[in-house]
């Protein structure tokens, strides 16, 4: 990657727009290509790409070095088995793709072989949705984690890492696309499931007057984007499933503390609780 | 309550302290009793209390025309039935605690009846305790909710308004303990239990450098005091069981739903969600 590489970014949600902003903010020259006209026409418009279409095209396609993947997982698979004969022999490929085990050998083994596809993963995705929601303010201080297989090389690595560096993530770590599912199934993907359970369960509207914040923060993500999670849910079914196991048994264990006024038991899941929880207060 | 009233605070931890020091900011005459010498002699050096002292006395009580317990709810009745000869004949009593059901009752009921007590509960706890995390900023725009019995005269529920106003609450509202006990266990005691079940899940140090912000949010009170939560707990025992039933059945719908491939019923799930949780976006 140099000052020369053109970067295509597929998808301009919040995730994707912000990527082209920063991007293109940083001197890069950046393309977009979107569903909607009306998004390139935004994008276009407030300059956070220097062109842009709604047509693949090989003509658009392979102008670029580098094209960032920022749409659901299916879409991603669906996109490379349609239009892979589109990218520059020599391209390299990431992503912003919330799951790693279902995606990246996938896409590596239906991919041609002059073209790499480095996996990569921003943890810096909100509560809201689409290029109106675009903040690349977001990446700052946060996690961004490239999984790389076997099969990449140490070039589509410091591509990877160095889109990171240019979005100014806080923290760049390389995973095993396993160790990343397993720590999204916990970090993210339980938690969102806690959070969509605990709205679902009573109409809670009588309560918005009465609230602190401990409910505010613990819901802040049961505002959730119902047409992507529960794709990213199934491609990481077994991990999250077991995840979930975990959270029930614990949870089951208190509800039985305090059902029994086992108060020694409720004490003790506090006390581990609290020691456990000062590991994650922001540096 | 006038100017001329004075306020007794009992107990100088993070609400009473934070108490403390806004009141007496305000320009009222404030005491405290505290159980730690050290605390009391903070207070006084810090200048948020005007006198103190670790001896419950009739000639300190006495002096004072309102007093407010910011103590564990055990403690608060211990010391009413241990002291409340020294209260002022006419006093106004009233108390941070966060269960009310358990706790209004008996202490009306034991109490002398030349002195009311009035409950009031400001929903502004945090997950750091003692006279040091005292901060009179987390009642601005915080709800403070008083639970009047037929017992209590409207003078009485004047004062713990006149008192959730001072210390700057953004609203003021009555409920009857009952449909406090309710909101509290499913909006404060529920989601407490959920961050302890979550960090007790398993050992998460290995996920640290990798966390985003759902996490951090979801379990910022899993960083809890032990030595209160278990009791109000325990007050608060039957409402607390049922709405984690309520959460139970709910996560377990949706692991079902996971589990079978079901995305409508997880789509629906989060749609519901999202619904709901928008009405609790800050104002």
């Amino acid at each position: 990657m140099n000052k020369e590489s053109k970067i295509l970014i597929v998808g301009l949600g919040m995730i994707g727009a912000s990527y082209a902003e920063k991007l293109h903010a940083s001197g890069w020259y950046v393309g977009g290509i979107s569903a909607r006209q009306s998004t390139v026409d935004t994008a276009l418009k407030e300059g956070i790409i220097d062109c842009g279409t709604i047509d693949v095209t090989k003509g658009f396609v392979s102008s670029f070095d580098i094209v960032v993947f920022a749409v659901y997982p299916k879409l991603f698979v669906e996109w490379i088995e349609k239009y892979q004969d589109c990218f520059k022999s020599g391209a390299i490929i990431t992503d912003v793709t919330g799951v790693k085990g279902a995606i990246v050998s996938k896409i590596q083994d239906m991919l041609r072989s002059d073209v790499e596809f480095i996996a990569a993963h921003p943890m810096a995705g909100r509560e809201t949705s689409g290029i109106s929601s675009r903040n690349p303010k977001v990446f700052e201080g946060a996690n961004y984690i490239i999984t790389p297989t076997g099969k990449n090389t140490q070039q589509a690595i410091d591509t990877a890492t160095e889109i990171g560096r240019i979005l100014g993530f806080g923290q760049i770590s390389i995973l095993t696309p396993e160790e990343h599912d397993e720590m999204i199934a916990f970090l993210s993907q339980l938690t969102h499931c806690i959070a969509v359970s605990l709205m679902c369960s009573k109409d809670s509207k009588h309560l918005v007057d009465y609230t602190g914040d401990s409910f505010r923060d613990l819901t802040r993500i049961a505002n959730i984007n119902e047409n992507m999670w529960p794709e990213l849910f199934m491609l990481n079914k077994e991990e999250l499933l077991s995840q979930m196991d975990l959270f029930e048994k614990e949870f089951d264990r208190l509800k039985k503390a305090i059902a029994s006024g086992d108060e020694a038991t409720i004490k003790q899941m506090m006390i581990t609780s609290t020691e456990r929880r000062k590991l994650f207060n922001k540096k």
